[in-house]
């Protein structure tokens, strides 16, 4: 029994050794992802069409077998479908979950080489920009396997901006991006040679031994809405812009006790992230001044609330250029109602709302929207998507609501579990 | 040692039988009791100017003693007045503690009777408005002691609009208050014959028995603020007014081991509570429509932001008429900017900040607020202020950031201390 243990308890962590992926995945025991696994195939299996009791208990004992046997078990596809459906709509900090049924999954696990990746990466982008009408799509690349690093890609979305730091400390571009333009330079990226504010950063793959790989976007890859005033022209002078897709790509998707960390996906934008945080925040491209002295709303003493004034039309901005190219966006007050619907269906459907309130209150009006008055907990359920383990992926936990347990009794759990699990074995 | 045991265990809660208050008070066994009051002394005597490690070891005892023998001692008004001012420091709520050290405590614990405690209020309402410069002011009535239990108040502030709610639907008045507007009239209450929205509503007390007694605020006793727009004259038109002075009076204030269930305390308001939230809150005075339309900016569809733009007009509005008033009043920015000078003094004072992202964040140009960038955690740290042991009392606890210790480690520990507390008494 002793040495049973000790075998697997070696099997602790999938990727072994240092590296800044080994870094951000959660240590799972073998228990633990027997566990997630089991829960994750009683929901598959619950919500499938025609299923039984006794086809659960086929693939769970083929799942277990596998696990205990490689520590690694495949999807198929259409749980790697329901379980990336799954995650986006356990992921407490989105406000857009009403529609995560209609999520478009790529299975794409046959794709390992960063260059292939990058290509076929391309063409999600190209399906989900479409016309405008923006698709939410994810692309799954292969999981994390005992001894096998996946490729996996370090920029936190595909499409970003340069952020350039002059000598004198002034800045062109994106401010949060100015590390990660360093970084890009060191590697060989020749930056244009008039730096702008509004420059592609390629972007950043790892492969299996960490070694990176840099891809610059293609020409005419990258949709992007130019920035104009319904009334004041002064704005359209300063040139703004933004991209019509979000594609986050650098969060660990985890489905029953499986983790892939190349998993990229996108939805469409709610207008305050880009009007409220991205063109106003201090850290980012702080436009606020500049943009209200423009508009003659620029007043030193801040119980003018300049800044408020300055941000709400900003906003109007964003959200009416967008609606001129049609590409969609959605303002925060009708993503606060979406979110109540979302919310009403969860509760019809039985299941409790995980939901983090710092995160999905818009930072624009906010007590103007529902979401704002609403009670929520992060219940950190997976399936679910995370960054890292040290930021949120170590709270997150198989079942509902079970955070609170002392150690002990998880311990006794534990042993409880082997118990079972051993006796097909004994 | 069992017989001592259960007879203390007896003690633990200081009002015994039913009862709003009994419901309200956090439950503290003798074993907290002592803890609590030694880590408050400890604090005391650490900064109180020459203080030697004697004098602390001869007032603790002489605590202990108290405690063990009568479950209660007695603070001197210093510990009370520097226990006052700490829970303010310590309260996570509150986003404008950097003058903690200048609160102005009220020693009131000989005064008991509902009658004279609404008395002595007024005075402290009138000493804290002032000229409109506005002083914080806290008044401390006795505590709850064992088998006594002292007056408190029910009313949530001192100060409140009564609330109509017609057969039809239509209300006039604060949407909040029209419960305590019904309990309010069912007592007694002769409501003004032709009802306003601005009437004030009367304050409820309890005496030690829990029965009510109703209050009108005399004629003059209330400082009010007339709104006014410095550009649209039409919103003059509306009547809209609110009070001076904040004065929260259903709070417990906890320190040391003991509750005091009736310390009213009073700041100055920051613009966003009157102009975002109960103005213009649905389940307030819901005034954003009404005000949007005599502004011109009313329109159907919330991607126009019109909602943002009212909120922003009438935020200014508030600001500009306190400022003509010359009452104190600061704007969110002013406030957020001072909160992190009080993170910054606390930091330099080696102290961790106890902070409530969600309650700190103005509901209003939130992301350019610095204190929405400021990562926070509520430590839940007495002394402090709480309004009921099932929301927020039942967290508070002496020590810093000890919440996730487990249970067993606490037993061991309560074990241990009633090891070293039997000593002098063996």
């Amino acid at each position: 029994m002793f040495g049973f243990w000790r075998r697997h308890a070696a099997r602790r962590d999938h990727v072994q050794g240092a590296g800044p992926l080994a870094h951000r995945l959660r240590r799972l025991s073998l228990l633990d992802r027997l566990d997630e696994a089991q829960a994750f195939l009683e929901l598959f299996f619950a919500q499938a069409q025609g299923a039984t009791r006794s086809s659960f208990q086929k693939r769970w004992a083929e799942v277990r077998r596998a696990l205990i046997k490689d520590g690694h078990y495949d999807h198929t596809p259409e749980e790697l479908t329901y379980g990336a459906k799954v995650a986006w709509r356990n992921h407490a900090r989105c406000i857009g979950r009403l529609y995560w049924d209609s999520l478009i999954v790529r299975d794409r696990r046959h794709v390992s080489d960063p260059a292939a990746i990058f290509g076929d990466l391309c063409e999600h982008l190209q399906q989900a920009t479409g016309d405008g009408r923006i698709r939410s799509i994810i692309s799954v690349y292969p999981p994390v396997r005992p001894g096998v690093r996946p490729s996996y890609i370090e920029s936190p979305q595909m499409v970003r901006y340069a952020g350039y730091l002059a000598k004198d400390g002034h800045v062109i571009g994106d401010r949060k991006a100015i590390e990660a333009t360093r970084i890009a330079r060191s590697l060989g990226w020749a930056q244009p040679e008039q730096p702008g504010p509004f420059d592609h950063l390629p972007m950043m793959l790892r492969d299996g031994d960490e070694r990176r790989h840099l891809f610059e976007l293609p020409a005419g890859a990258v949709r992007e809405v130019p920035i104009t005033h319904p009334d004041h022209p002064a704005l359209a002078e300063l040139g703004l812009r933004w991209y019509a897709v979000p594609l986050v790509s650098d969060m660990i998707l985890s489905i029953g006790g499986i983790e892939y960390p190349c998993a990229p996906f996108n939805g469409f934008y709610m207008g305050t992230e880009i009007g409220s945080r991205n063109l106003a925040d201090r850290g980012r491209y702080d436009l606020l001044p500049e943009i209200a002295r423009r508009f003659g709303l620029y007043a030193g003493a801040s119980d003018t609330l300049w800044q408020d004034t300055t941000l709400t039309e900003l906003n109007r901005a964003v959200l009416h250029s967008f609606k001129a190219a049609g590409v969609s966006m959605i303002d925060h007050h009708g993503a606060s109602d979406q979110f109540m619907q979302f919310h009403a269906r969860e509760s019809a459907a039985g299941r409790r709302l995980s939901a983090d309130w710092t995160w999905l209150v818009p930072p624009q009006a906010s007590s103007a929207c529902e979401v704002f008055h609403l009670d929520m907990e992060d219940l950190h359920t997976v399936p679910n998507f995370y960054r890292s383990r040290a930021s949120d992926g170590a709270r997150l936990m198989p079942h509902n609501g079970n955070k609170d347990r002392s150690r002990l009794s998880k311990y006794i759990d534990d042993v409880r579990r082997w118990a079972r699990l051993r006796q097909p074995y004994a």
